[in-house]
């Protein structure tokens, strides 16, 4: 245990691990050191370059708060959530796809009853969102928790606005009904940069990238016996779709945003003039 | 760029850094994208394991501070500033050899006269430290700057007892004379544990390993037309030489630590009684 040079010191890392008591603590630990050495030794950092991602891990730390998670944004806009997102949801046949939860999930937001009306002001266009919630066979599952946020029109979210729970908007728990079905109201939100103010904001500009999302609304949708479905539903032709700074796109996520003006929605919900329709059928698989 | 999935998403990313325009930027983000997906898909994280890896990330950047730097701990621990260390050092011929910067060098520190006591208090062993330093023909360089600092004989640093600059203690910034020499006095520095009441703590003791490293005495020598050395001088007989926590140890930075009792020191320097000796000599290789 001396004299480490670019050649022996990663199994002499490696080795320090003998002692690990837990199996997976132990694979974790030697694929970190094996896969990060290999990084370093590829690029051979200058040493004023290894003090520049000190820095920039330390400010990534350091920017968190109790409304911002500047960590999550770095493994989603390097592609590492989608990863972690695809590796854990292998599901079979006609499961609903799902992608990132993003750093904007709240887990105490508001319980509110079918149809209510989701955002505090009546700015922004109008919508109704409506689908139902079935099982791979096609049987309804009731009482399914349907947990949704989403950006406002200016493409902020509500935790972006302030920090306190009486600013919770555009944000929603809700139960499907006997027969599978959930619908609520809100307004159409609109397509945002990530936050760019920070460290993953230089970031992706030293990269030569846009911060940009196109615009969506997330659902986590999860009932006892099921797998928890947790994705988003984008909005048909949106400028971003195919620059997703987050990696977040799938095809069979995009909806028709409708326009309703003047009658009812497809699922028979009383609409106010130029009401915007996004309807969307979630399908989860049972639990393995 | 839509419909990502394990097998696509890694060169999904890699095509999203086209447009960079700095060169070794692009370099970086490609092989950082690559390594750390690599990693991501040999571990196959659960999303609750995802989860601990991002709040352990954050804390360990909440945890820095003015005196404290957990990144550069993390870093040394998983022997990745080693690894930066060699890279950066391939240094020809006798050189001396170099290890971890560590996370308590401080950027200004006091000036002392040769000679001088840095210790602020008289606790601990007498120690006088000397040397000389040359060039690797051994030719001597006179007006080196010599950076040096040391934990006390309870294995602490200043920056660990006060936050405050009046802390500075067992730190100093000394010239050499005009035949290359220095000469200090301190007291003899203890064994320590890394700092373990964070994230890095947690991560030794879940990997099963001690957090200590082996009582020794930090050196960064510069002068103008030479590289500058940043190294220890370990003390020989410690009973951790043989598992430093960041894997610094080089044999030939050992040195013995002599008693030299009611005389003078090799270098001619009166001493105290029962005074311990540090001795070590610094080549410096002409910068490239």
């Amino acid at each position: 245990m001396r004299n480490f040079n670019e050649d022996n010191i990663t199994s002499a890392v490696l080795a320090s691990l003998s002692g690990c008591r837990d199996e997976r603590t132990k694979q974790i630990s030697e694929a970190l050191v094996r896969h990060l050495h290999a990084f370093v030794k590829e690029i051979e950092p200058t040493e004023a370059e290894w003090s520049r991602a000190i820095a920039l891990l330390t400010e990534t730390g350091q920017m968190c708060s109790q409304t911002r998670q500047e960590f999550i944004l770095l493994s989603d806009t390097l592609g590492v959530s989608m990863l972690v997102d695809a590796i854990n949801h292998r599901f079979p046949g006609n499961a609903t796809e799902t992608t990132v939860l993003g750093p904007f999930y709240v887990e105490q937001a508001r319980d509110f009853e079918l149809g209510a009306h989701i955002a505090s002001a009546q700015d922004g266009t109008p919508m109704i969102v409506e689908g139902n919630v079935r099982d791979s066979r096609g049987e309804p599952i009731a009482g399914a928790l349907i947990e949704t946020w989403h950006a406002d029109d200016h493409g902020l979210y509500d935790v972006q606005r302030g920090t306190d729970k009486s600013a919770l908007n555009l944000r929603a728990r809700l139960r499907t009904d006997e027969a599978g079905r959930f619908w609520y109201r809100s307004i159409v939100p609109a397509a945002y940069p990530v936050p760019s103010d920070g460290p993953v904001g230089r970031m992706l500009d030293a990269q030569g990238r846009h911060p940009f999302r196109p615009a969506h609304v997330h659902f986590k949708v999860s009932a006892p016996g099921f797998e928890t479905i947790v994705t988003h539903v984008f909005i048909a032709g949106d400028a971003y779709l195919d620059s997703d700074v987050v990696f977040g796109v799938k095809d069979a996520l995009i909806a028709q945003l409708e326009s309703i003006e003047g009658r009812m929605s497809p699922a028979g919900h009383a609409v106010e003039p130029a009401t915007a329709l996004l309807a969307y059928d979630f399908v989860l698989p049972r639990q393995r």
